[in-house]
């Protein structure tokens, strides 16, 4: 690949970062699907589950999907551009919901523990130091260690730190076990950086892509808008996924943009939770776009845009409820749909082992 | 209650089947959204699992609502109207999908395991005698042990029948533990029946009720519409909830509906699941209004009427994955999504107890 990020000599020049190859799938697909038609059910009865087990079958690369020890890895950063007030909350909050998570006591954990997803809490960038703990992962970055620049003055990050977060988001995967990964992420300020993505990667107007995020009023929204456009214009020559990445940041989304692509590598399944971990998935996908065939779309969120978004990428949510929290909530929500998906690919009779007619 | 079905001395003029209390619950329903947006996240940020926590609280009369051993049960039952030709399979496949239940293949059966929900299926009227074992509970009604009488010819249950099956379905309720009842059901025709339903309690035009249920292709619906419409005008007369069900069945909507209000007075939660649940549902409440709150109503399957006689009932599915299967498919499915709803309530930190900063 050759990009302005990767000059000769840089380390993402050589390495296997952006090679996800096209998953060939076809006989696959089609088998497992012929293998669900002969389940005691009515063709196609199951809906949306039946193209979930097919297409996880398709990504393990068998007919009998076995989900192993699946990892929720919540990406978490600052933002330099939350000091112009686009968010209803301030910085602080990122680190404070860092340690309510290390503690058990956010919405990811509680539906971490429930579904016995494992948790970590990748620290790609939060405006504190932490001390080393269990479920904590240290991927600071070099320069930016509590958080982007404030990217209405300039880049959020020089194109060397958006490069050794993809990598450190990379390493992470390689270092979890596991054939799924679920995508989580926290930082006050990241539905600006995902809506300036969302734009840039899709070309939609600026509006459709911008929404209330932790819950901003009219004149919150208001204001975020004409922040976020003036961001825009300061980098209109960012045009490439990865220098986009780099001028509007943030961190965590770059740290789960290798992430991303290292799964899909390795091809684990890839469940995405809403706006923010979207856009990881779209800059990936445009670097690679064999990524998609990896990613399972837990949910359309409430936030304004997430489903445009998911519609322009062409593929499907699972749930729609009106969340808007991030973290990996909607993520780890769609686990258990995905665990019925593969047993009723595995576990049900078919019509002549159970000895029922068929249609008539 | 005052209905040619219970003249005096007939027993249900005398018992408490009808006397469902509507829930007072405005304070608790308050109180625990109170709770809620306490929690370490934006204000409604969790969307309907927000909406489905306060009701559950509210049924069950605690700001703390534990699930207690949920029980999934399967109405199933034959129908006379499916000799007229009505389905895409031949009524003996009722008998071997209960035999499929109980040998633990069928979809429901997958995802009860999964999901560790007790199992059981209630014989309502079923085409064969089964030997007895555990997870069958007879509960064949007396003149009518093999499956209702063709509703095109006459009436399927005499209203005396169709009394005693909702007495067995409130008394199998009875029997059972816990404090959620899940529905399910298996009966070869049942969309018809529920059709017919739907349009007599709704008045919506027949073809607004009627669907392909298990996948007739266009000539099937055709004749499915036309003999529907046969057995519309012979039943001009029974405009009451009962007389409706009498004359169109089945045994297994019948004894679901005895099932649903006596659920809805012990003040369990009630899980709907599809199409021909929400008929026994819409029977219920058209006898006990109040039974409705007790209800979630876990999707929108995709046989044409159920999201339009949803949106008739006022009422807001969790689920949309174009399910069609019945059995309690998709009640279970929602299973997870309500353990999470409660354990959210229960275990999520405050921004207080977490010390998170709240909103500037």
């Amino acid at each position: 690949m050759n990009h302005p990020l990767m000059p000769g000599p840089h380390p993402v020049s050589t390495d296997t970062l952006f090679d996800v190859a096209p998953l060939s799938v076809h006989a696959r697909a089609r088998h497992v699907q012929t293998l669900l038609d002969a389940k005691t059910k009515p063709l196609g009865a199951l809906g949306q589950l039946e193209a979930l087990a097919v297409q996880m079958a398709c990504v393990l690369d068998t007919d009998v999907p076995q989900l192993i020890e699946p990892q929720l890895v919540v990406f978490a950063a600052d933002h330099g551009l939350a000091r112009q007030g686009v968010s209803a909350y301030p910085s602080e909050v990122t680190a404070q919901m860092v340690d309510n998570m290390l503690r058990g006591g956010a919405a990811v954990s509680v539906l971490g523990r429930l579904n016995g997803l494992a948790l970590t809490v990748a620290d790609c960038g939060v405006a504190r130091d932490f001390v080393a703990q269990p479920g904590l992962h240290n991927a600071k970055v070099k320069g930016c260690e509590h958080g982007t620049a404030d990217s209405s003055l300039g880049p959020a990050m020089q194109v060397e730190q958006c490069a050794q977060a993809m990598h450190q988001g990379a390493a992470l995967v390689d270092h979890l076990p596991g054939n799924v990964l679920l995508l989580g992420e926290m930082g006050i300020g990241n539905t600006s950086a995902a809506s300036l993505l969302m734009q840039r990667l899709t070309g939609l107007p600026l509006a459709q892509c911008v929404g209330r995020g932790t819950g901003l009023d009219d004149a919150g929204l208001a204001r975020k808008l004409a922040t976020l456009e003036r961001v825009l214009a300061r980098h209109a020559q960012a045009l490439e996924p990865l220098d986009t990445l780099a001028a509007f940041g943030g961190l965590e989304i770059a740290t789960m943009t290798g992430a991303v692509l290292r799964a899909a590598r390795q091809r684990r399944i890839i469940v995405v939770d809403g706006f923010i971990t979207t856009a990881a998935v779209a800059v990936a996908a445009a670097l690679a776009p064999a990524v998609l065939s990896r990613c399972i779309f837990a949910h359309s969120s409430a936030e304004s845009g997430h489903a445009r978004w998911l519609a322009q990428l062409g593929v499907r949510p699972v749930l729609d409820l009106g969340l808007r929290l991030g973290e990996g909530s909607g993520a780890a929500l769609v686990w258990p749909m995905l665990k019925a998906a593969c047993a009723l690919l595995n576990d049900m009779a078919s019509f002549a082992s159970a000895g029922v007619s068929e249609r008539t």
